[in-house]
């Protein structure tokens, strides 16, 4: 078991962190907000009262924050984690943020000799919370193999993606493919529907054939033809749209920088600015862009 | 085993036939090219010279031709084949052509007092040979009943999609979402390679997350990925680019007649429209569409 | 001066054949309302109770009808205009239709020996009552010649856009075009505002520049850019949503028979389908469009 | 006539400062490459070894560079001109570039009492030679109105679009605009000629109807209808594609900083990304994208 500071306890980094505790680690958690730092203390966590406070005798430094600013805030600069902490500390951040921002604080710390991985994490509140997480890491081989096993704690799917950066390139692309495969069963059901079928038997079918994929398998954005999704629960999240909207931004952002020709991605990206711009939709599921495609 | 008239031995078609007399089914069948008779007659078939000659003292009739005009022109108007069955005929056509036409030949054969089902497939020339088909069923629940009994030789999956239509619809929408994926899946791992990632990595990653689709699971377009897939065998088809054209101008056709919205098929659509439209590409698997990614 | 027989006196039908007498033609006109005729009637025409009556000695038919199948059925087979017209008459059909019906009707009445012109209109009510509609003629040349004097009553524009067909092809190709512009001015305007710019300021800009456009100069879509547009005026339309969705349609089924990639018009008419089938939009000016873009 | 330090003297810097020395200004220039510094000189300019040394006594800074990072290492800092500059000199960035770092070094120039405005170009090689550029500028009114009288050296039109970086998010808007109806009067174009039209005579009748706009006034991309355009010289640029491409990328970043909704902008940047991506055709002219279209 590993002496771990955790940093930034929110919606997801509250349960990563308690469960964390349930391993068997020792925790000294610091976050912007008492409550979630009191919360955190009643399950065995120890408080710090700043980040720098919280790595003192860490072997891990675990962080989950809102966006790339945040991330370089935390580590980089004279005043940042990387320059204060001890040698051999292993570094997990778990915030989704730019891949351009991961590879810079994990060659810091690469430079710095310290172990470091992006590893944002997929599956959303109630993942987080039954410690069914998949994550996402990049980073060196030696450093991965330390990674896996405090991960293991709070997930079930611990992939290596490849160096600093690539945990956050895959979760990008593979929330831009969740994002074209959504909406496009959302069409596809909508036309089925506007033809007279019955969505839950045309999407028995397309399970059953080529059209599979995740959205149809986990997420049925039609209500009534699974019980426990957004759909069928007023499209209450689940994952927010204006959360997809963010990372079909980073997704955008990366694809200028590397010159990468996105359609579907792009149009995705549109249909969501478009769709969580009004009506109080940016905190409703990302299911509900089926709305778009009805009368 | 039953008396089946077969009309229609193309590439499809002509599996299919072989397949139902494997089973122990009686043919005769029909085709305008003499050489695909002649491959049936070596396998057991009847030959007939006309299409009404064809029908005559069968309990069923099969039809796999290639658009709804041909339809049409087979089973309706005074010398069409529906004032030709003998009365209690099962009708099943496996054509994948539009749902109006679906709907008026099955209409026209139930006032003759005749079970009609259409029932397009799905999967392609090899599953044809292997039997493995997924047949899409539109029709009354008792000529469905009828029907799966002669189409459980010829595949594996057969779905009761609704009415006359149901199932030119449900594979329509099947197709719709599969060409959506297909190009979102490509995009996404494109988008992976420009940033360095390994395509089966990240591949991987995505089939083990909400990404997951069946193009990931099955069909993978980067080249050497999966070693069975058009994409390793320089997107020899498979499935060819311009029948998924076809298939989405079927959909966009709908599209227009419902009403409906469909912004990632319509885009899919204009992407394969301007890839088949060159090169030579509307020979190739349609997977050959990540290439519209590529620098 | 011509005896010309009116066959359609809707929204835009009515003022045009107001202008026909104004003219100095002698019109005796047909519609299903006889409130309708009852109007042209004040205004001088003969009324008659059948298309087939109205065409007794007239030298000119002119027609203005919804759709494609209101117009085959108006001039094809045996009881068809086409049949009854005495040779020598000139046909204008002003409909807005699918080119292939067009053809198939010209072709018609090629054969019986009468001239006959697709001159579908560009302009809308307001230029229907003040006589300058613009008109896209398809047809021969000897038939142009015949059509553009009476045209002229009705319009200032009148093109010679080719064969039978051609007419519809234009005015089809036109309006994806306005679709496309539109909707980019939208987006540019909205992004301008979006970043604290003055829209009257951007739209001076634009219109001098490369970005310049017949939206911009005349349809600005932000309120208040331009005192007499829809936008000025809570959207009342000018042009209405539903319309310009119709249009797309036919743009697209056309694309589909032709094998066009037309990916801008493609994304038009899924933003249009979408727009239109909710909140009443349908009936809303075309340039309201831009409230997708609007937070 | 004022003593103007020039920087940057590539495709367009060049003859946009032959164009301030044939208005009567005294010019000191500097670039990275000695024979365009020389080309200057032998129209009558001074030459300086470094920027700095440039602007020594001069009343007007003038730079033309590829990207905001160059803009950024130009100005900003302890060794930036802005820190150099004598009080009351006016700078003027006719580079493209993005909106945020103009808005950044604007305020670094008021703020150390500089007039300066972003004002980026429109018009290409051939206005800059000609001295008809159109300039969009951002800034004070009392800067604008000092730049008016050196601007009007180079150019023709010269436009107010507000406060500092104004200028840029103008030039963005206009050219995003631009790509959108460019690649609408392609296809317009193109389905036109599917369908057996003249394009000659369609683009005439456009132009006089609701689809107008500057690339068919100005640009037409169908080869021979208008001769002096790129299309009916091979496509030589003109507007290289890969500028286009640059500039839908400033859009692109923009709409994503700003939660902007530009679905017709970011189709129009996947489609120049694909298309720019091969075959060459990133240096071609950006009106070639209509082989995109083409079969």
């Amino acid at each position: 078991m590993s002496s771990i500071a955790f940093i930034g306890l929110g919606n997801m980094g509250g349960p990563m962190a308690a469960n964390l505790l349930k391993a068997g680690h020792s925790l000294t958690v610091f976050d912007l907000s008492q409550s979630a730092m009191q919360a955190l203390a009643e399950q065995g966590a120890q408080c710090a009262s700043t980040a720098e406070a919280a790595i003192d005798g860490a072997e891990v430094i675990l962080s989950m924050l809102p966006a790339g600013k945040h991330v370089a805030g935390l580590y980089l600069g004279e005043a940042g984690l990387i320059a204060k902490a001890q040698k051999g500390t292993l570094i997990l951040d778990c915030s989704t943020i730019d891949a351009e921002t991961a590879r810079e604080v994990g060659a810091a710390a690469e430079a710095a000799g310290l172990d470091m991985l992006d590893a944002p994490v997929s599956g959303g509140v109630k993942a987080a919370q039954a410690g069914t997480l998949a994550f996402m890491c990049g980073g060196s081989e030696a450093g991965f193999a330390r990674a896996e096993k405090i991960l293991a704690g709070m997930g079930k799917k611990i992939f290596h993606a490849g160096d600093h950066g690539a945990g956050q390139i895959a979760k990008m692309c593979n929330n831009m493919l969740l994002a074209v495969h959504m909406v496009g069963t959302a069409e596809a059901l909508q036309l089925g529907l506007n033809n007279g079928l019955d969505a839950s038997v045309l999407s028995e079918i397309m399970k059953n054939s080529s059209g599979d994929n995740w959205s149809l398998q986990n997420y049925n954005p039609v209500p009534g033809v699974m019980p426990a999704t957004p759909a069928s629960n007023d499209y209450q999240p689940g994952f927010m749209a204006q959360l997809m909207l963010k990372d079909l931004g980073l997704a955008m952002e990366n694809s200028l920088k590397t010159q990468s020709a996105v359609p579907m991605g792009a149009l995705a990206r549109s249909l969501y600015a478009s769709f969580a711009g009004k009506d109080g939709n940016a905190q409703r599921d990302f299911s509900a862009i089926i709305e778009m495609m009805q009368s």
